[in-house]
């Protein structure tokens, strides 16, 4: 389905770095569902370059809905959004224009769009493009809260420095929820800018880890084939920019231990089942136990970096050196926190609807 | 979808463990590619229990064509495969019907189906289905190979012992297509078994990494926003029962690179462009870059083990212990290799038909 | 999606007239919900050839059951079946195996298929492949009288001769459900019966019109944009061989009246809303409105005829006259009753699954 | 997919008749395409609203691309377009918010939606939401330019006045794209104005009948089972608020017809083969066979009339009389042309794109 993503709540994203706007249309969400635009707008400001550590390329991200909405809720009818561009320097990829960017999609656009593609900014490729996806996903995360499932994503580890894990969980997910840079403890991220800083100095950049939770959710949502949760969290984060691992629970690490120590024991709760660990990440074949889902997201390091590279000219095919100019993030592992979040919700809003019906989701009136 | 995936080649599958057999239909491919049973055979055997590593379950694997094939080659019309159930003991699961295993889907599969399901040896989620899988998995590589794509995975980790990586391609990938236990340096073969027959002497189980090579894929497959390739190959490798964590290129390492060290450059080639190093596994924003396509699939120890474990009782909700009669596999990693290169090869069958058109794959009258 | 349609509730089809079976997969239906082999029995034998009207060609449609029912009821998961083909004279076919038959699918099969599917018979083309759909119709038909939702079709006219309408909905349905020749007026059925006789007489076939009821199907059933009820419901019934029109309440006859007349005036009702005419057949804006779904497929004369007939030699392109060996059936309206009965609860199970969620057809435990 | 349509090609359209904006995404067309925004305008302003015989609603319908074109070509990512609303007097509908009009989707929409959704001017459901529709088929339709396939459509029937059927193909299409009243016989355009006229007198509506003609489509074009031409198109067509039936070639005729009538005779042309007659249009088995496909889509009267109408008060429950204020359109069948074509471009982009490959419409650089 290419740029249209879900089965019963649809995300549609379209648009280029340096066109008119980004946006999206959301189909099938419940009706009665609060448009709360502070929402969006913290959620899109926590995607937004941020200081020293950011590209200096700010943009307003200014929100406009276009239909959807009707008295400050959803209607259940398609809801698209833009997000206008501003403070676009096209010129500044006019010296490179044939010079596919290491790292970047230049070469596989090109090749795949035989070159009908806007190259300026990366295009249809640009990060850019995952503000439409954080609108979408404050509003499918207000669903979510209806239902009290929550979603928070830390910086496990960046540059090699670790964060503390999740621990107390409501806590936890609400102190995210304010941090531009998200990190449970205080010391970590402070080594991880300081990381950051020193990549930015040496023209090159960093990666890191994002560590998602989400509670809430109830057990039995998720397909035992292919529809599993884990093959549609992952079939949508994959979408993000410069990710490339998704593992859930204990992940890789579960593929070292004995199944003594991997398996999650059962032990009754409260109406229901609980289990004693939660090395699965709250998943048993693709569906939810009822446990926290527990994933993360391995994002590489920037790719554009001012450093000068090899490589090839599109038009001539020709060995070539690039040095990249425009604006530079070192690091945009905390920028893409807002995205995970964003895709998570989504996700989970259609799995949700598929199992609970179209209206789960919705308000009353 | 649920139990059909694909977009243009479509996968189904049914079936439970202890049913009258498990079975599938491939939809969409290409018509006049030869089917050849032999290969499919010796796909089905790669999947069936080994000796002392593997369970004393073995199945015939008889594979019988309902539809879609004529005169030994695809029509275009969908092609239904059944693989009857032989050598059933359902009455190893009565005494647990009950006992929610670890690490399996009964608790989740109750929930979700309310107690209506098969609940004997796992039912649909077993990983007997994977058969079906691994069968229509065959015939979508032999339309591969038509185009001079070939797939290979080994066993890159178990218990641990690291296998040797990828070299000289194409003799790699020939080589592991023989071996039931499919790694490349013959030591740390006979390293990993014996860690398997430790893990079984201790009534345990263990796990591994599967690295996965495709060659031969064209540039400019996939796409920017959902459907990259990363997100349809994760998508159905996570179906794949154990699986629990999926990367590509140097995936999770990958967010501890800086973007100097990550980023591929980019280098003339004959008749277009490759990387000097393969880091992005193939894939940039999302699409293939005409380099060997390269990912891993963290497997999780066999959940079923023979040890005592605890558990609840679905029935009562109370807390209760389980010991898990019938045969366990102590390490399912080696059998689940010919799921991956199954899944991989369904997957890029309906990449590859979308983008070049539902005859490309097929062969000519 | 080719040969799988629906969104929550699946329907596959696959196999040829002359190969080892036809058969389906229902994927999505609610788990719990009675499969009652009688019924499905019933209505395969409905869609069977009858008497002196049909082709000689008996089968005795053996259903076996493959997957997804587990003690009698729905698991939630694949339901595969198969339909054994017996009785399968392909040597009747060798003689004109280029020769396309008007009005056939075999020219265009051939071109779509560049000669490698399966001529014998029509192969996937063939009316016999609708027993699998009418087998999975009668399982999603028993789901949908769980929720008090009844379906019956009469031939409204065959060979210009008419039916009367629908009058006492529920003793119509009824009455339908046990007709091999579902005609509410006696007399009708008898001079139709005399129309088809005499058209075999003349080597000859005759069409007609089927129309079909729904009651008790909730309002709020539908989306206003691409997935109307019309639109899911037309995409269905075009599948059945010979259906070449599909009109809703009073449907084309509305494009010849009046506003004032068209329009159905709203009227309340007990706990809700009712329209005091029904030209809208049940449907406004794409949506079910509470009131009886109607809804009309045009059938054209089967194709099968035992005169000669002008074509052309698929493998010398060159003009040919063609005399159809085998078993014709001179009326096929009458048989495919069942499938429009089959295709229409399919529909709707999907449709109610999407609105109310996975168990909403489904029994309770 | 609900307001998504599309497997290979997708269109998504999203808007509300008195919000900001109605608009579409198109996405998967090849990149390369002229984006002739002169054929666009063209094609909306024959969806609008014509002079005497229509509403006195008009719209200037300035169309806004905001993704997918670049250079004055498509990209081949997502091309989005918006058209702002104008000359919205919504205070119009106030005294009738909660008064349902016969006919349309007033009370269905506030079932499906709880009363969420924007009640004004029909909201999601107006027709309006046709020209976001209209201005992607007329991209959709300079694609199939490019490939030599041509598509016109007359209006066969109004209130009971018929036109003259198609003759020369080509010139009838070519003089239906000038006309807003599409006529093929001019003595009959004046009739049915003048009775168009006439209902407008009566403060009534007509209906009438849309009959298309496609030239040029390729033979081997559509799926036997579900995804026929005829499912695919009929799916699409009964979108259009107002189609309440679709046939093909002769459609419901043909259930009148004996077999010998009815089929269409094959005979060898240059390069391929012909029918001597085209009563199935252009369609056997679903799939294109090469003669022009030819398909009617019945248009009910306009439903809002300046009548004085029995309905229901949505909020009380109990009756009422409703008196629709605002501008009333006569007849639609001639602004729904527009429409009619659109959907079909659409499909067939999508089918073809399918069938030949994502670039297979595009354009080369």
């Amino acid at each position: 389905m290419k740029n249209t993503f879900g089965t019963n709540v649809l995300t549609t994203i379209f648009g280029e770095s340096h066109g008119p706007a980004v946006g999206g249309v959301l189909d099938g969400l419940a009706p009665g569902i609060p448009v709360d635009r502070e929402k969006i707008a913290k959620k899109l400001a926590l995607r937004r370059p941020q200081g020293a550590i950011s590209t200096s390329r700010v943009e307003e991200d200014e929100f406009e809905i276009v239909s959807g909405v009707f008295e400050g809720r959803t209607t259940g009818t398609p809801l698209c959004h833009l997000i206008p561009n501003q403070n676009v320097r096209s010129g500044d990829y006019d010296a490179v224009r044939d010079l596919a960017r290491p790292g970047h999609a230049d070469y596989t656009g090109f090749v795949k769009y035989h070159g009908f593609a806007d190259y300026r900014g990366g295009g249809h490729f640009s990060g850019r493009v995952t503000a439409a996806l954080v609108a979408l996903g404050a509003i499918a995360e207000r669903a979510l809260e209806n239902r009290g499932i929550g979603i928070g994503t830390h910086i496990s580890r960046l540059a090699g420095i670790p964060d503390r894990g999740f621990a107390d969980l409501d806590a936890d997910i609400a102190s995210l929820s304010d941090r531009p840079f998200p990190i449970l403890d205080g010391a970590a991220a402070e080594k991880m800018q300081a990381a950051i800083l020193k990549a930015k100095e040496d023209l090159d950049s960093v990666g890191g880890v994002l560590e998602t939770v989400v509670t809430g959710l109830p057990a039995g949502v998720g397909e035992p084939w292919f529809d599993t949760l884990e093959g549609l969290l992952s079939h949508g984060l994959f979408s993000i920019p410069g990710v490339k691992g998704v593992e859930f629970g204990d992940g890789f690490a579960l593929s070292d231990m004995r199944g003594s120590e991997a398996n999650d024991a059962f032990t009754p709760k409260e109406g229901g089942v609980a289990t004693k660990t939660n090395r699965n990440g709250g998943i048993n074949g693709g569906i939810s136990n009822g446990m926290p889902l527990l994933f993360r997201c391995a994002v590489k390091p920037t790719p554009s970096i001012a450093r000068p590279q090899e490589t090839v000219d599109l038009r001539t095919g020709k060995a070539a050196a690039i040095e990249i100019p425009g604006r530079h993030d070192p690091a945009i592992v905390h920028r893409a926190r807002a995205v995970v979040d964003a895709v998570t919700a989504l996700v989970l809003c259609d799995a949700l609807a598929g199992r609970y019906g179209a209206d789960w989701l919705g308000g009353t009136k």
